[in-house]
């Protein structure tokens, strides 16, 4: 059994921000999380991805984001189940809540801090026999380190944002680069759609609308791929990688279960004071979370972390007047 | 006149941030501030003072968080008024804003965005007879620049957490240090207040309590001040110099006179959407405006940026469907 101040499911940039505002507050953390390393999609999916806008950053890589977060968070110690999914929540009679996790852990905390951004995510796959036999062998459903692409030809399937970014991205450093999309109009930004349009007719990447991927081939490693027109006449083409990129199947998992009010796949929370739900005592920040005007940007998880942070002080200190502190000068004084 | 799509009152972090958001969307936005320089007090009082809770900086020192702020907002090429107080606020016919500067400018925008922080802020100055004299020559009321005090004699006056914050930093540096406070009690962190006592009872900073400064000396640059404990009797200091920190007295200034709802010396503002004040088109943002739970943390001015972006531009375009776009892989387009 583990017994922290506050249980925060979700270890992406918001939930290890939380663990920054409730430090400073005096407040210990211990994160979940199903994916084995901190930093959520940002280190998972796009490390090398460039961001722009994170205050006072003209760009910052996602990888760099999360590097530079755990260091702000190091002094407060927090504690991590990693690899584990939180699955079931129970209150116990002192009205602390009970989390236990996949990996068969306890969590007794005083808070529940909900900050899974799109929740357990599984990418889409493609329905292509004997695909599974190659992931990791040369195909991929993100691109996480784009240098691995380098001078490889390359064969991406899709037509949404990410199909096209990486699209524009990987055209500069691929040795060839198809783009198979099962339609001919895209559901990208207007501006993606006209670079691509661009690269295919400069020769920079051969665009294949109307076709699909059909057939994957190897010897152990994936070596070519049959993309099929809409009549079923095959293409054979000789490829190192195939990444199809039909986004991301979001999944609350057994967070559904838990009996907070939802907005589809969403958290209901009250934006009007702290972020809390329906639920006395669990907060949802970040992107699972929803209220009016809501805006999935990780600038607005940290303000909703830092809001949380002082309602649950305020939860765990009824009686005491809330005396705010600021950080300059006197530093951060650590657990 | 300067037309543009939105007039932002105050150059602070968080004046900087809504150009960046605006920017994004396509909007152009025009800067006034009192002061002749952007980032309001991060760099005009303390520019050396490192911030540690700006999300993904351990530390960063004020000045260099406004610099990377003006670097990331370059491609949007803000216009500014320097040096000028926004003075009076008019509607003309076609619905748009009519903002007069103390500089004789107007700027004319669809939405007016106040981000002036504490206001138009001057520092407490204690009434002592020819303290005017000796300003810049030896009488600072702020810290800007930490370095000038090294192996230096100073006396600072005050109770507070500036004044007990700043003996701390400057016992390090400073030649000798006298802390003058007129009570015996602090009002400040507790913490703060242990450190100036060991500080004190090692010898590192000389403590006079019931005392008041009463005299400033000098040929021309201050080299003396007189302190007076409760029963009059006098002490002569030899010193480089005095640095009252009472304080800043924060005034609304003519902002006061436009209609806003306000809440003591805040604007009050509709959290639950936009951070719209009372007056359709013109919101507060940052720490000048106030609602339940508000923190006055530039993070929490930042996020209330984001949403006042999105909401200036579903103004401007009331028939357009938004189209959420994210900044990684296409980066900035800037005007």
């Amino acid at each position: 059994m583990i017994t922290t101040d506050i249980c925060i499911v979700g270890a992406g940039p918001v939930g290890l921000f939380a663990v920054f505002e409730a430090g400073l507050l005096g407040m210990r953390c211990h994160l979940i999380d199903v994916l084995t390393q901190p930093g959520g999609q940002l280190a998972e999916i796009y490390p090398k991805k460039p961001i722009y806008d994170i205050p006072g950053y003209p760009v910052v890589l996602a990888g760099e984001l999360i590097q530079r977060q755990l260091e702000q968070i190091a002094p407060f110690k927090p504690t991590w189940s990693l690899g584990e999914k939180a699955t079931d929540l129970q209150k116990n009679p002192s009205g602390d809540f009970l989390i236990t996790t996949s990996g068969g852990n306890q969590i007794q905390a005083k808070i529940l801090v909900i900050a899974s951004g799109l929740g357990v995510f599984e990418p889409r796959k493609p329905p292509i026999s004997s695909l599974d036999d190659f992931e990791n062998k040369g195909v991929d459903y993100f691109v996480k380190n784009p240098d691995a692409y380098k001078g490889k030809k390359l064969v991406l399937a899709g037509g949404g944002d990410s199909a096209l970014d990486w699209t524009i991205f990987l055209a500069d450093i691929a040795a060839e680069l198809t783009l198979v999309h099962r339609s001919s109009r895209f559901r990208a930004a207007p501006d993606s759609v006209e670079k691509v349009m661009a690269l295919s007719q400069s020769g920079k990447v051969r665009l294949m609308l109307d076709a699909n991927v059909t057939e994957v081939h190897g010897n152990g490693r994936l070596n070519k791929v049959v993309v099929s027109n809409k009549d079923g006449w095959p293409t054979h083409l000789d490829t190192d990688y195939f990444i199809p990129l039909f986004g991301l199947r979001p999944e609350l998992g057994p967070l559904a279960q838990w009996g907070l009010n939802m907005d589809g796949e969403a958290i209901k929370v009250d934006n009007t004071l702290d972020y809390q739900t329906n639920i006395p005592g669990v907060y949802a920040i970040g992107d699972i979370n929803t209220y009016p005007g809501k805006l999935k940007l990780i600038l607005c998880g940290y303000h909703e972390a830092a809001l949380m942070a002082q309602s649950a002080w305020k939860r765990l200190h009824p009686n005491s007047m809330f005396n705010m502190k600021y950080t300059t000068v006197n530093g951060i004084n650590g657990f």
